[in-house]
């Protein structure tokens, strides 16, 4: 957590901040991450790389860059020559995800990548390799890990103040149109709503209790006729269960208006974020006894945070708090949940893991 | 639904109203029932049953009856005698609905019975079997089917205003203290959480889709060591499959805080009632597009609802809307979650019923 | 307050509680108080007392007595044969309010009377006299002297948990329809909005903070033209100066739709009640720091308390928390704030008191 | 308003956006309008001006200029020199203001001045001739008259949506330390919590409304004793009447725990904004019958919006939303507010103005 005290103090100078090549142009990049890092306190915007030279352009023009800083995927390899380009983040279809890695690796940039992290669990592994071979960073964007009101919360569900905790349950859904893009073609997206938001869910709830899951069941719906879900699915509903004995139930839907929530329900109290995983406006209520309180935590620009703790991480020469490692993880949670959908919905195992927060990095510094 | 207009018109006179006779003294009678029919607006109370002979008086005083209207269960036969009382209200452990329903019955005398129906399938058939024969009415006292917001909440999503649904969540959990009361005995509950709030979840769901599940599976869960779950389960978690392509999923527990909530997620929209299941205090609202409203609906004594609803109908001569049929289907279902938790949570088929409100009688009237 | 615990209690058996005589059967009495009545634990309904007798008589069936218990207004003083009539509750046209409580004193009956106590200061003091020289008990029906949320609201304001109180706001506004009714009659109601809603405000500043004003000054507002306001006011503007220094700045209309609320300000915090003087569905927030509490209090039938209250006060020989002194305060207040808008708005000065509670008696018994 | 789908497209190219010098480093700088510069779609940081070298270099560092573009207070007219400066943004305390934009509109720099405008009329109404006479732009920084929020409750209240509005309300109060800062001195604020804070009060209601007062009336409080308030006044409660009817009741203070919200009471529904005047997570609900709609609009960054706005005028070569002209005649409007409570609480008349949004230049583009 960034400090807010940090908020009075100026941003590092801009020559000493982290300089970041971003990869892929889409919405998120332009209406997100361009302005996160125009407001970035270790991070800078250093370069950035498009299919469409145009676009490339005008997006380095809009944001302080020149043309020069502007490249296409085929110069990518060219980063390596800017020694003011610390890291790339990738922000392309899943399944680009492991060659962009890959190749950051070799020309020895530090990598964010979004999540999903990869299409399968061996990409995944292959690129945590790859990153460690080449003795580069690598982070999974789980910007949901770096912001107020989810620490709030897992505070909350820590510390006891909601006793012991029970159930859970989250939902993440929305309508995705049919307009061809690759989020609903199996190849480019390695599923439909499972690991774009249902990944939400599996990552918010683990975030949350600090635990990992040891069995999962699952089953998928889509509406039949639907064409947009010829390659992908619809829905997912799904169980986990941890080792301290809670149980979640989570949802995840292409189909449906949007709402992301989560909540946790314990023998003390009980708490939600709804909104859960929007960009701005989450909402974080917590209940002991009949009293209802609404924690307004400042908000804080969510992708700033993200950016910023592996800007620190990568100056102080430390691991991210998600790392590939963290992503990895889901991906082989999310194959276990296709797996008990294809058999029928039966519990499938999952590794046993005691401890808390195996796969996390240090935690980021709280204000 | 009783008519907001009806409030300024007065009651029925009293002496035209349905008498009843309450079987039972515990908590839910002297603090919801006995204070409900004293506001009935075409019921009211007549005679007093109890173990308790002393309790039973003070009852009877208390709310304007004598100590003749107190009667002990050996005597309850003698309830046949008065022409006053048209209907009994069985307030027992669960255990005992099926005995008393028959005993009413013989007596010819109308009876209304407290959730879950019974403790078995079998018993419920039975009751359902044992009021036809004797030509008396049997209804399930199921509140949630008679109160403004949850009329409200049906509305929206019978409508269209959702547009189709796609996925609901139900939650109802509480903790059961430790204090040797019959609900934690499997014998004179037929249970735990399940069959006690558990049971809303899956009456309100079906209630607010008019459809029936066709597929279910559930897990138990009880914490390790806790005294409290010797003989029956503290949380069950489960899904229902609709024909509609609905799924549901829903938690009960015995150990977590209170919680008690709807919510349902269609292609146009949400909606949450949250509290949903308490008896006052209900609050509704609705998403479509970015504006949440909550539907102030003006609240009533929810046991008022009910029970004058089954005094209207039996002074009409038809059938109410929530018959013994419908207690007996939940039981249904309720027995084939468990028989899924048994199996390993693999999904176990329930009848398939197309039709809409199957078990329902005809529709309150509306305000 | 009456205690939460005494619900799960019995009421006093209907024998021994306070019997009341009601005079006049407008919607209030038909919603509100005559359902009160029948759940009341230490209050029953005895007598009814209407111009309609057929209306009379319809209302003394429907709530358990007999058509004996019907009485015209000629009839009143028959009233004083009844030893099972304690007190008479006047719900009458407010200039008729010194008639019968003066007639009620004379038979020796206590009076409860709605509020406002009057239609002048002068008629109040004649009231609390009367009643003194009779040797009966005057309360005035200030239901939100009764009610958990503003006890709750009280109890948050004179803590010091908002720290020291600076400034209040208190708005009173409905929509009164234009249907020959008497509120709308100088003669019937001595004024507009401000007597009739505009009360609550000065009432319930004066409760929260048990402090007296020392000065007000007030402005009225009336539609040109708007048939309505041709004898009483449409909307009152005043503000009141209090000895801790708070600064209380008020509302009401009988031209805008409904909205009812309290708000305090205070060092270390704020407090809300929205609604705030409705029969049901109070909402209390507070907020100290960022966070935002909803207090929710178990609701209760408000003039069940209101009227339990009494009759206990009775049962004891003690005078009622709300007695005529307090009613004739406000009235005082009244006069002042109509004084300052006829002297364009400069303020008045009213007596000054520095002791807490001064026109109240015993704190009711709090859960 | 900025419409929502330019948030896809790109800012302009750096170079084409309307340049800023802004005077002044203080908290307001650096935590909101130095980050608001750096997601500017239409303005850019071009020159930073402080009393601090060392903190003004920083500054410039921190968001992509160089030490040259630092200046002093004394090197401010350097800045006419720079073409790539269009503009000065005036974060000073209050009593510099007129100062400062004399001396930018003689170096033929536009002038984006921090509200109040003044410490007086007759400042401001020096300023807004010095700026005519330069032929350059004066805006007054009414951050609330260019965010969506405001907006959506300015169409609420104009469209008739809440019928004829009747009454208003809004409260604007904070605690003000004892830190020997500025705005406790009489002569560089020009006054207390009324012309900070309070101004939002005066200043939003005529926005909502599009009207202007025509006689107001206020009272001063300061608690005795209390050493912040020896120059300046602690707490202001005033009085506004406009053409239409609408009589507004308004708070301010610098003694009383953060609260910003403004009501709207109308005949047919009711607004509110609470927080009102917060710089993000405004809330705006909307009362039209039972339902309470909060209209969740979609939050974004207020200074950006009134700096893009301000620059989009300058290279269209038109006066802006806001121009001194507004800042000035609420200047007028606190001179009478004053003047009230000077003489006791007088209602003071103001000049009459019947068109709407008199002061106003052509409303901001909206989505």
């Amino acid at each position: 957590m960034t400090e807010s005290r940090e908020q009075t103090a100026l941003p590092q100078p801009k020559p000493e901040q982290t300089g970041y090549a971003v990869i892929g142009l889409g919405k998120l990049t332009l209406e997100e991450l361009l302005p996160a890092f125009a407001v970035g306190r270790a991070s800078r915007l250093a370069a950035v790389v498009s299919g469409d030279p145009a676009e490339a352009r005008a997006a380095a023009l809009a944001y302080g860059l020149t043309e020069a800083d502007a490249y296409s995927y085929d110069d990518f390899e060219k980063l390596g020559e800017r020694d003011d380009v610390h890291a790339v983040y990738i922000v392309l279809p899943n399944s680009l995800h492991r060659e962009y890695t890959e190749r950051a690796a070799k020309i020895g940039k530090h990598v964010l990548c979004e999540k999903p992290l990869a299409t399968s669990v061996e990409d995944a592994e292959a690129m945590v390799r790859a990153c460690k071979d080449a003795g580069v960073f690598l982070m999974t964007a789980y910007r949901c890990q770096y912001t107020p009101h989810h620490w709030a919360a897992r505070d909350a569900v820590q510390s006891g103040r909601l006793g012991q905790i029970k159930l859970m349950h989250s939902v993440n859904v929305q309508v995705e149109p049919n307009e061809g893009q690759w989020r609903l073609r199996r190849e480019l997206a390695g599923g439909g709503s499972l690991p774009d938001v249902g990944l939400y869910c599996v990552n918010t709830v683990r975030f949350l209790l600090g635990e990992e899951p040891y069995e999962v069941s699952g089953t998928l719906y889509s509406t039949p006729g639907d064409e947009r879900f010829r390659e992908v699915e619809e829905s997912v509903t799904w169980q986990m269960r941890f080792p301290s004995g809670v149980v979640a139930q989570c949802a995840c839907s292409y189909g449906a208006a949007t709402a992301r929530s989560i909540d946790v329900f314990g023998t003390e109290g009980r708490l939600a974020i709804d909104p859960a995983f929007d960009y701005q406006n989450l909402r974080l209520t917590v209940q002991t006894g009949q009293d209802v309180t609404e924690v307004r935590v400042p908000p804080e620009d969510q992708f700033r945070l993200e950016t910023d703790h592996f800007s620190r991480r990568i100056q102080e020469g430390c691991a991210p708090y998600t790392p590939g490692e963290e992503g990895l993880q889901d991906q082989k949670i999310m194959a276990a949940i296709y797996q008990s959908a294809h058999e029928g919905g039966r519990p499938v195992a999952l590794e046993r893991f005691e401890g808390r927060d195996v796969f996390r990095g240090a935690a980021p510094e709280r204000s």
